[in-house]
């Protein structure tokens, strides 16, 4: 934990929400706080508060890119139920920073093209360059999440997504790619009332669409095919970190905090010049 | 000019700003606020204003598109010698909104293989799609400025782009995206101190090109560059905007205001619901 950007978490995010050896979903109760304990209020300033930092190290980690070679990036996977909050987290906590850095991309259902490829085909296309922050809203793993709920592959596809996805993650954390893999957890219930506040104003109609309640029929399946994602690929390279996020506010600041966490390993630093301070100096005042 | 987003302008910026019939480069003043006259103070906070107005008429245009085929788009073009406030514009312009709505592509020196297509092959991959707000920092425009400044296509290559870039964004038009060019305007001294500073500053050294200064002793071939563009490619369908950009805060309230105003001329809706509300209500309710 770092003194400059947990200082109002009363424990270190990252152990308290990472996926380790035993963990059970079912365990994790949705609207707890994991190490924090101050309050959607005060989560709110601490959120604006960490903006600034994060904006900050991303600008760091930008600019060193540039100059080095094979410089770091940052990889946010975030994958959830409907409704759960990943546009929240990608407006909130990324839209924080400067677009010229972020990398998003939002992976709907695969198109023809998509599925005569394997998998990790347009997974690898989107995949961050150096110094940037890249933010997957869904991912590969909608591969054996949806995939294995509605048997859109037979089980040994699906069992060899998993070492697949472990191979590929493994690859890009060795060149330089911080995984911050993130599930949103809302509860059945919670679902259930954003669903019908979209229903209920015409201004989120947009947002609707029927199948979320054909998916959500299917929760106990999910439940039980993201279990399995978490004891096949939480992995030292690429950990799962489970986010509590019936309270929106508390969702942002944890995975900022994350976010904060990669970043300040990652320690990124302005870069020196690569050509002579004074020499262009000198050349500039001349013109 | 609307009452809502343009209040606090003595003159409504759009016409202000547009390269009309007769326009000389040269007798535009960068140091000027066309249409503004609250200074720099005021002109942060109507900044911030205008933001709020700026981030609701994007969810309207993108939720407009998820439902209703064919959607309008808003495409913004960003030109300008090298340190006249293009990254800040996406910044602190465009960055107030949702990165989810946003296409943003920064156009650099062509690569070989793009070399060996039409240059307008590597453009056309990024023009956004329905719904979205694009912008290009640098774009198609390079291929007739630096290509004319440095010799980089035969005379007759140029004359022919002229005439490509307006079937171009003609074509673009008449599918709905509504085309926001705009050139940012300093002045050579103003290009001087920005970049001595950023030789001043080792945290603004990786910001600093020593190309830029050999560009920079083409200047006067850049404005006549850029004159040339004006006079053949500002069209109806796709105008050209010089805005003065030596005040930082009155370029990017400047943008701001053209953006409205195109996002306001689209009036994007809410979209109505494509599914029955009170089924789906009771759909949901019984989960």
């Amino acid at each position: 934990m770092t003194a400059t950007s947990q200082k109002h978490w009363t424990g270190d995010p990252s152990p308290l929400l990472r996926v380790g050896e035993g963990f059970r979903l079912s365990d994790v109760d949705p609207d707890a706080t994991p190490g924090y304990e101050r309050g959607k209020k005060s989560g709110a300033e601490d959120l604006a508060a960490g903006a600034a930092q994060f904006d900050e190290l991303q600008e760091r980690l930008f600019a060193q890119s540039r100059v080095q070679d094979g410089s770091p990036a940052v990889l946010l996977v975030l994958q959830a139920m409907d409704s759960a909050g990943k546009g929240g987290i990608v407006r909130h906590v990324i839209g924080a920073t400067d677009p010229q850095g972020v990398h998003l991309t939002a992976f709907k259902k695969p198109t023809d093209e998509e599925l005569g490829h394997d998998f990790l085909w347009r997974i690898e296309k989107e995949v961050p360059g150096p110094g940037y922050i890249g933010v997957f809203d869904r991912s590969h793993y909608e591969d054996v999440l949806i995939g294995r709920v509605r048997g859109l592959a037979p089980a040994d596809e699906i069992e060899r997504r998993y070492v697949a996805i472990n191979e590929f993650e493994n690859r890009l954390a060795g060149r330089g790619v911080h995984l911050v893999k993130v599930m949103l957890h809302i509860s059945g219930d919670e679902q259930k009332s954003r669903l019908m506040e979209r229903l209920e104003r015409p201004d989120k109609h947009w947002k609707y669409n029927p199948g979320d309640v054909d998916e959500r029929q299917e929760w106990p399946a999910y439940m039980a095919a993201y279990q399995h994602v978490f004891d096949r690929t939480s992995t030292d390279a690429a950990p799962w970190f489970v986010v509590p996020a019936n309270a929106k506010w508390y969702a942002r600041l944890a995975v900022q905090a994350l976010l904060l966490d990669a970043l300040e390993r990652i320690d990124p630093q302005w870069p020196t010049a690569d050509f002579d301070v004074q020499a262009e100096k000198a050349r500039l005042a001349a013109t």
